[in-house]
């Protein structure tokens, strides 16, 4: 029999990830949390809350693999679902070093892959430290839960460095770098090792969040794969099985790894549309033990720009959004609030300019940032 | 607020449909029949018999607008919902003029579209007086409810007529007639008339059934125009909204149009991954009164083959076939039985016999009629 896939997670990745399974009539069981919005057309939905680790184990012992499609992911949940004899992939051990910044940055400082100068900190006096080494403003990030901006703080004066210090969270100081870029590789690596790397992307973030993503990065080939080789390296390092994606900053000329997302991240989004495979397919067949499919590119340039909720039903302009012309329009069913990722349009085409552009607009038109087009 | 989609049908075009639904965004409900297997992925599927008129009439009042993915659909339930104040789109008139292959001919015929030569047959007699004007062997066909080859006959001696007269269906009957090809036109067509046609194809049909798909279909441009033009008439002549599939004979030179499917259909299940946008999309596009995508093929040779159901769950097959090459796969869930389409497989790339050749293979793998591949 094929395998029943479990997926923990009720968000847009499991969604999508449903989505490329159904194509290949594969079985999924969803756990979500209450008030999951994004897997509801779906039929084989679980509601538990993120804690409930019997309810947990009930879902697993209902399926052959389980995958995590949350982010943040939660290590310790997994380990107790693997405890109790259910297959978890990628291995806990990988999700527990992605889930936590400090871990991350010295397990791959360990293995001398570059990494951005950091310290632990716990107190104001290590923070006082961090500023001597580090110069002012200094970055503080929390090293656990925090994603799309969320538990990052550019601080200067003891206040801010006392407000970050009270959440309570275990926190790492940066010095503030000065990015050329931001770019992201996203690696599917199989149970027995085998890899494949889709083209380096460049992320635009604002705020810390993802905004738009463009394929292939406008970088020279030597960093694109000396990314490429970096990104692999750490795939291996921390034994990925299903998608790896890896965030780089440039500096200057050089790459640093600044985070891990082992599953299906934004930063691979445009790959539903703009390549062979897409990303959430090339987890499923990862996990399940299938041959990898093709990364290849389906076109040159594949810009990818996120719907941000701002007000109002998406759906209600997704005519005028659409009489823009050739976008692929991605709604994840989730309420618009601010800041709160609610789709993705992905526009393919043969200039980079071109395509960032109608995707921009596109997505500006659905998040109704933009004045509607007269149709 | 953005309309919910009302689908009756539980087959694999009604999945293939949710399946783009889902990535819009855009909330579907299912009305499936009994033991309809290829939307149990689903989360909002009514079940009821064919024809249970109160059950059909209860789901349309939660839908704003009903469409039919069941093939053949069923025109008289149409008329019921609509009767009873549903928007069903497309306009039960058009599925009642495609679902009766008598009623299909007479309306184009009287619109001097090119159509085989038929007459209809209710006894002996008049199937005598056919084989003096259209020759024996003689086809014979069932007006109502035939597909995949079923309700078609090849009769000569009176026994095999006998037996075709005693099914009770109204019949009609046709040459023999030597086709070059069969060729297929997918149309779609928004409310307000405004249609986009995809590239001509080419079906390949075995005892009846399509078994694969050839986009482009290989004839000279001046026939894929004219196929494109007789498509178009049709489509505004039975005033089509949505997918039209219009499919053709090649006697000789001349194209003459044999059948209608006011639905997506199999010959277009290669837009979905061969296409700006897929046949299921447009058609919800369409019927919801959103603009219409681009129809463009996105490679330059694409061929689609079904998997037509043998034994064991083509599951268990998946890697072998994913291990051919660059084959995208798409299964429905349903229980293999003989005949029954199970699924099928799109190659894209640049020379059409040789992604005929790789999609083939795949859907024999899958089907479990070929050797399992070496891993």
């Amino acid at each position: 029999m094929q395998p029943t896939l479990g997926i923990v997670g009720g968000g847009q990745l499991a969604r999508m990830t449903q989505q490329a399974a159904s194509v290949l009539g594969i079985d999924v069981r969803i756990l979500a949390s209450p008030g999951d919005e994004a897997v509801g057309p779906f039929a084989d939905v679980t509601v538990a809350a993120l804690d409930d680790l019997s309810a947990a184990t009930a879902f697993a012992a209902r399926c052959d693999v389980v995958t995590f499609d949350r982010e943040p992911a939660d290590p310790a949940l997994a380990s107790a679902l693997a405890a109790g004899g259910a297959r978890v992939l990628p291995d806990p051990s990988t999700l527990a070093v992605a889930a936590d910044k400090l871990e991350t940055r010295r397990v791959l400082a360990a293995a001398r892959v570059p990494v951005p100068p950091f310290v632990p900190v716990g107190s104001l006096d290590d923070v006082c430290r961090a500023t001597r080494d580090f110069g002012t403003p200094l970055v503080l990030k929390a090293a656990r839960g925090g994603y799309d901006g969320r538990g990052v703080w550019l601080v200067e004066h003891e206040r801010e460095i006392q407000a970050a210090l009270a959440t309570g969270l275990p926190l790492l100081a940066e010095p503030v770098l000065s990015l050329a870029r931001e770019l992201a590789v996203v690696v599917v690596r199989s149970r027995d090792g085998a890899m494949r790397t889709y083209p380096v992307v460049e992320t635009v973030q604002v705020d810390g969040m993802c905004r738009e993503v463009l394929a292939p990065a406008p970088i020279p080939p030597s960093m694109a794969a000396a990314a490429t080789a970096l990104a692999r390296r750490v795939a291996d390092l921390v034994g990925a099985v299903g998608i790896l994606a890896v965030e780089l900053f440039v500096v200057g000329d050089d790459l640093v790894v600044n985070e891990l997302a082992p599953r299906p991240h934004n930063s691979g989004h445009w790959t539903i549309d703009g390549a062979a495979t897409s990303q959430f397919e090339n987890h499923l067949r990862a996990v399940l033990d299938l041959p990898l499919g093709s990364t290849d590119a389906t076109a040159r340039a594949v810009a990818m720009a996120n719907v941000v909720g701002h007000e109002g039903d998406p759906r209600n302009r997704l005519a005028d959004a659409l009489a823009l012309g050739p976008v692929r329009v991605h709604l994840y069913g989730k309420t618009p609030r601010p800041g709160r990722k609610i789709g993705h349009v992905t526009v393919t085409g043969h200039d980079l300019h071109e395509v960032r552009a109608l995707a921009t607009r596109a997505a500006g038109v659905l998040a109704g940032h933009t004045a509607e087009v007269a149709r």
